[in-house]
């Protein structure tokens, strides 16, 4: 890395920001297989209002990485696709995947101890 | 990656939602060196409020990330530093600076295109 865009107020610090909103990762990721419909993605990710994938989806949109556009010809509605740029994101989201996979239970074993700890007090 | 943590309600998501405070990332990356002390990471990173910086320390310990002692022999005060655990992070959290420093300026374009055209609606 030549630069430090964690460490200083500039627009690689905005764009590390979109991942602020775990929706963010968890729908580009869900998209990661090629198109798909809303109800589809609903299916798809666990736990998701409508309202809250509508959002997430519009905002997707407006930072370049998610395209929306008519289904397949034959089928009704729309479906939404990632960009070139978004698919550019998905090893990044993919890496932190692994990560949680493999350390999620000590982040949670941590959490519980320092819970009890601070009810102990 | 043999499981899908983004799309379930799994404990590994809990851990990925670790990373929905932006403030926690930029600090495990500000510790990478090695100890700091609290008035060092506020100069390392750039518009952290004093209060926001406690707060994401406190988290971070709690989460197991990171660790809070005296100072070295010789000087006053605590410095932090990262535990064994939070040195997994470097490397996810490494891959999305690479990411927001190649990709960064073409989010905040695309977001400003989509801005003015929100405007002349």
């Amino acid at each position: 890395m030549t630069a430090d865009p964690f460490l200083a107020d500039c627009r690689a610090r905005l764009a590390f920001d979109l991942l602020a909103n775990t929706w963010n990762a968890v729908v580009v990721w869900a998209l990661r297989d090629g198109p798909c419909r809303p109800a589809g993605l609903r299916r798809r990710i666990g736990g998701i209002s409508s309202k809250v994938l509508t959002e997430t989806l519009r905002r997707l949109q407006a930072d370049g990485l998610v395209e929306r556009r008519a289904a397949e010809p034959g089928r009704s509605g729309v479906e939404y696709e990632l960009t070139d740029l978004g698919r550019t994101l998905l090893e990044p989201i993919g890496a932190f995947g692994v990560w949680a996979f493999e350390h999620g239970d000590e982040v949670a074993a941590a959490r519980e101890a320092a819970e009890r700890e601070e009810g102990a007090r």
